[in-house]
């Protein structure tokens, strides 16, 4: 359920609300737009320790705010995500991540300028993540991606470099001015990683690793969170509610492909989950070319297309020698196929109205 | 196995290879392209009436070949589609198609422009598809689809006008100049398809229909195959491989979404497969974003992206009043939705260094 | 819509129902069970050529129909399938084949008992055939399978003898008693396999091939449907369906396999077909292990599985040689394997209180 | 890497094997079968502080190995998994569990006797749990489920009462002496889980929570892993591979279940893979028939089918009341449909040459 304030509504009013709520058992989460004031209710947890869940709110505590003070109409979202839902916040949300490279001192993601966040796959060395660091903000990236924890299907495969890998990006970031996203895989690392990164990143294996959600929620860092390489839109909208039901509102949906039965890319990326989510979802979404198609011939043009398609953003795999790459070489593109591209992508983001940010 | 010709080579020369896989009980598919002559060999139907394959060449074949006069090189082929592989034929197949509507009177898939190909999904009535022919034309679509024949998940379902659809579509042709698009199901209609349209559609449900296929290579005409719903790369291109094997060359592909677990949407609309099968192969392809999706909102972004990703003309549902279509009128736009899409196509395609063919 | 006849219902009773709906444009599809007379409704075609479909049925023509003498009730099926749902026709079907080489003298495919049907893939050469038919009638089962016409993914690939198979498969009925089993690709083959076959199989690529559906409908032989190697249950319910409304009752469901991520087998048995196919309908569902994993040594046990799940009937790849088979030797069992397995299904047949048709 | 000791090998022998490979940087994972015994060679940790993986070895270790005493031959295992693979351990492994409710004190999953686990999906209250486990026990179950920690799509889902239903399986395990299996969802909570439970599940989701899946290494406990919901057989193997690298020998798979396209199913058993797990891998493996369809009235067929495919245990949600379950009620079957479940089961066991435990 949702309670639209009226344009006139005052502080005392919503605060009005918000006891009502309480008083029956209820959690009132505030939403305030420039064009309105929405307060989202949540179902609140019973005397039996179970939660109550949304279905159990009584229609009658509807009709009760319907007549509060100030209060326009109350809706009931049809969508089991909530906060994440395009119903309860109409206008699209705009996570900002201080950014020393650009004027201004910070990137706007989810807004008209297009952001490019590139790197290596994972941080190997000081000079390979400082190499390609310096290039590709000399091409124009604005954020510097790298992993330094790495999910890897085998248990004999490299895994990161860890807390070095934190360190190398802190490095990185204090020389170019770039903001660090990086991927955090485990409830008890979020701290440390939070104390690095800029931007969090919660893989596709992780999509539904709820306690790891539940703490990014509580960061309150800008969050990235992959679309489940086997999960409905529905689902991904689930996963960034676990987040935003923690307060956090910095939330980033990217779509890197889904597993489906052709076997000539590593997976098919769902191009419509751009679109999609942005009618579902008042959430920004980012493009992760390179493990959306495992392969680097097609890095290009599926950047175009995702930036076509509507994407706030893109993720690119950039590293000095892909041949020689500890991890995901493959889909990873050299330094010189990055400066091509760039313009590429500018004339499409002109092309639908946007822009690349690139000072 | 593949026969490269120098590009000194003469008639005499091809002729000479020709007769020498004659004589081996071989067949050599000619190609003769701007820069040089190529030879597919393909294996002979041995007197057990059991077609040999490729498989069957005899090592020694292709050394013999090497020998003969302005032989450059043999080439095996190392994907089990042949003359559909970009190895065999490695400059772009552009297939031309007559059009009274365009200057130059006809228009070319799979070169550098555009093309918009528009019109109902189901030939209805005399006025549905007079109505919408002369908006998507005066739009700048250059060919006509509607459907006459088909295909209904239902036996209840409709299944199209069937003959009288055909004449409906050779009357809007004769009116407004633009060629014909539409399906054709079964072996026994391509002959009566053939009289009325210019390019014929193989549905997704019969890119296996081997009979069908072997026919529409026969007829020669110009032929679009969507991809199966649950087709890969490969079988794709062996349906094509089907046609070309009977001397057809007009093929086109169309991606049109492949069936995954997502359910908010009709099909997941494979984007990769634009530049991929550009790497695979030589054929144009083309986007059915309206299949691809099944929802009308979606339509114009993976029009976008289609066209970003290097499509080489799209196929769009186009109904002027959906919502009492008699066949999937939730994937068909409306006649003003087409009209502001088209600019931004324009601007898109200009973006990646093509154009819209429009007039 | 479903007319439901009181058990006391005389014929002119049944009659006067089936007039009053011709009278309003609508057709009855009669049931005659043991226990009760049900009448299927259809809509009509209606003036302009288009089928009215169920939807178009006017609520009020319920109500008329329940006013009629010894109607008992009128229900409304909520599939899209109707002939095919278990609402419209409670009881199982039991489609019968004859059969020489049992006693009674045929075989009946639904019932109590498990009908093995066995045979090579492919038809190759008259030894072939013979000493397969020998071998697997030996080791109990007694329907002959046998590929005349086959489906090929490469146009250089086998495709079968034609005719000369089908005489093939003939004679071998002729000797060993065993009805055939073969598949019919198109429309216009269906008369011709008709004159050689018991039952005719439909591929898995040509389950949506409406015409051929139609066809083998008007045919009224005994048809066995694979399931689309992408197809939900009610897709593959609706082809059925294509059969049902022209007449034919005589229609066996197939599990074959669906198109997974999973890359280890060649596709992915679903088994919970065989339970949930009978619940939604009251046709006969056989079970196809070799193609559904596309692995000899699965076969064994997911033909157990089949069986215990509920499968009525066992279609198995049996070659006196698989590693030198034309088509698809990798599946097929051999001839000791065949014969270590039957053993084993008749102890699970009984299990599961069934038992195998083996004289 | 692996190396094959002869039948007459000591451990002075195996312990100069294990010698040589600590000083050539690798480490080994020594399997005393009863025929033979073999070691598992990983390749080591480098100055790097990057883990070199088994493609690291160098070549000519493995012929130095082959001339230590008593080693009868070094084979390469093929796969990518290495002590979960066939090859490593070419007998079957059998895990022990301590059970006060049967004679002799200990089931063995993965033996001849197919091993009953029964009860709620999610422990709800002292009463719904032990009303069950009485019941389930009286039927012949061996194992108790009943999930404390749950994962929930949504975050206003139920997520299990935690520690409270932690205690309450530990007071069934006192009263029925039945061994717990209970999930385990992140690594902070495998000490607490272990202190309560006989058997750790992890979860689908959790497939590839790669720090969770060392940590259920480093506890020695048997461990259930469920097959991810679209993982590959070889990814599940490969998450095994994680447990048995930190030295935990107790794991078992499970199947519940992949995601496809089919909606009338929650999921789609793969059946086939009881038997391709078996010829992979030596690890016994059961089936979650609930889970695997998401509906009652399959749960009988399927879990017939899994142990006619080879099963070695079923893991079934029971539920007093499902219409009333909290979680998962939908997928719950009654307690009378489990006691008419079990001598169905019991007959099928004996007819592929297995029994259930049931004392």
């Amino acid at each position: 359920m949702i309670v639209v304030m009226k344009s006139t509504s005052s502080d005392l009013d919503v605060n009005h609300v918000l006891q009502f709520l309480e008083n029956h058992g209820l959690t009132g989460h505030l939403s305030q737009g420039v064009e309105r004031t929405v307060i989202g209710v949540l179902g609140a947890v019973g005397a039996t320790g179970i939660p109550g869940g949304i279905g159990g709110i009584n229609p009658s505590i509807g009709e009760a705010l319907e007549g509060l003070p100030n209060v326009e109409s109350v809706v009931r979202v049809s969508k089991p995500y909530k906060l994440a839902s395009r119903e309860f916040h109409p206008e699209d949300t705009i996570v900002e991540v201080p950014a020393a490279c650009v004027s201004g001192g910070k990137i706007r993601i989810g807004g008209k300028e297009v952001v490019m966040m590139a790197g290596p796959c994972t941080v190997e060395s000081e000079k390979q993540l400082m190499t390609t660091a310096e290039a590709v903000r000399k091409e124009g990236a604005v954020v510097l991606r790298g992993g330094a924890f790495k999910p890897s299907t085998s248990p004999y495969g490299f895994r990161g470099l860890g807390v070095a890998g934190l360190k190398l990006l802190a490095k990185a970031r204090a020389e170019f001015g770039m903001p660090i996203i990086t991927e955090v895989m485990t409830p008890t690392d979020v701290e440390l990683v939070c104390e690095y990164a800029d931007i969090l990143q919660i893989g596709t294996r992780n999509m539904q690793n709820y306690m790891l959600l539940d703490e990014v929620g509580r960061s309150g860092k800008p969050a990235v969170i992959k679309r489940g390489m086997s999960s409905t839109f529905e689902e991904w909208l689930l996963a960034a509610e676990y987040v935003l039901a923690q307060g956090n509102r910095n939330v980033i949906l990217c779509e890197r492909g889904i597993r489906t039965f052709e076997k000539a890319t590593r997976n098919t990326m769902d191009i419509s989950a751009f679109p999609m989510t942005r009618i579902l979802s008042h959430l920004p979404i980012i493009s992760d070319p390179s493990q959306g198609t495992g392969r680097r011939d097609l890095v290009g043009p599926m950047s175009l297309a995702s930036v076509a398609a509507g994407a706030d953003a893109l993720l690119i795999e950039v590293h000095p020698n892909p041949d020689e790459a500890l991890k995901d070489g493959a889909q990873s593109i050299t330094i010189p196929q990055f400066r091509e591209l760039m313009p590429q992508l500018e004339n499409v983001a002109r092309a639908v109205n946007r822009s690349l940010v690139i000072k």
